[in-house]
């Protein structure tokens, strides 16, 4: 049983590598070279242990970090979505479900059953881990993008409001974060880098 | 002070970002492209909670990914030493420390502290947690080379009993996995992946 166990975990070990080849929209920091899915995983997760204290409500990190390194996982088959294309947001749901029940499906049963709840947890955005977890992914290409010259904003011209709306989300998961992005975008706004005519 | 710390956190946030120009020796599954420490880092982390059951003893799972998130970071000035270098081996230790220290030393003094004394913790080796962070650190290049049509010991042409003397260490962590890898190690011997001469 160990063993059986441990051949299904190997195959999912195998087929994540795919994440390392799904491309973001946002650049490094201070670079040209677009991140992958598995490096902004990674940046979230270091992210969490090193932003937990600033959660409003008493978070698990333990779960946080469960979400964030495996939240990007169902791209591996949906693909990236562009948080700025009014045209497709959320509109590959039922696609990410699909994809989220045959790559964690190649777990053991019981795990396959708590990866695929702690995504649709994330998803769902409700407990104060999903918020903090929102947080740290609305935080990290915020961060990207004021080190870019405005980066993704600039590239697709998306007004301040928008980005604003998007990135209020940050408040949710804690109000320190929050106060400190809002004064990016006002920064980023005086400095020409991001547009709010 | 809240604001205060997240200024430094921030700092060390974007510091960290140049994990991923680190180049690894080893490849990617099934790939020619190599492998960054932040990617690295991110399989780490999910094979540790994928694979956390068969810890022989019972570990602080928490820790374990604080661990292997951070294992590498030192590398951002230290460099990757390649496992196979017997010239090198352990002989950049100190240059390390002064990196961990550096690094590190961007967090509020609290956080820095304990980073550098989880990434002393896994340099060490001795408690379970760091054991199972080794277990990790070394199954996920055999499960990548054994893909690679032997991969680095292929490419610099390094003998069995070598390769068998540094994935020993998996054993420390969990028997089950390191009988799989043993399992690995002969099956590559046959493949003629591994020369066993
Ligand atoms: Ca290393």
């Amino acid at each position: 049983m160990q063993t059986e166990d441990l051949l299904k975990q190997v195959a999912f070990i195998k087929e994540i590598d795919k994440l390392k080849y799904i491309q973001r929209k946002t650049k490094l920091f201070n670079s040209d070279r677009y991140e992958n899915d598995a490096e902004h995983s990674w940046h979230l997760a270091m992210m969490t242990i090193v932003l937990a204290n600033h959660a409003d409500k008493p978070i698990d990190v333990l779960k946080v970090l469960k979400m964030v390194l495996i939240h990007d996982i169902v791209e591996i088959d949906a693909g990236d979505t562009f948080i700025y294309d009014a045209s497709k947001n959320h509109s590959n749901i039922a696609e990410e479900l699909i994809a989220a029940k045959r790559i964690f499906g190649l777990l053991p049963t019981a795990q396959a059953q708590e990866f695929i709840a702690i995504w649709e947890e994330f998803e769902a955005g409700i407990t104060a881990e999903a918020k903090f977890a929102k947080t740290m992914d609305r935080f990290e290409p915020l961060l990207q993008n004021t080190s870019n010259k405005g980066g993704t904003w600039a590239e697709f011209n998306v007004p301040y409001q928008q980005v604003y709306d998007k990135k209020k989300a940050i408040k949710d998961g804690s109000a320190t974060i929050w106060n400190y992005a809002e004064q990016l975008l006002t920064e980023s706004v005086e400095k020409g880098i991001l547009n709010n005519k």
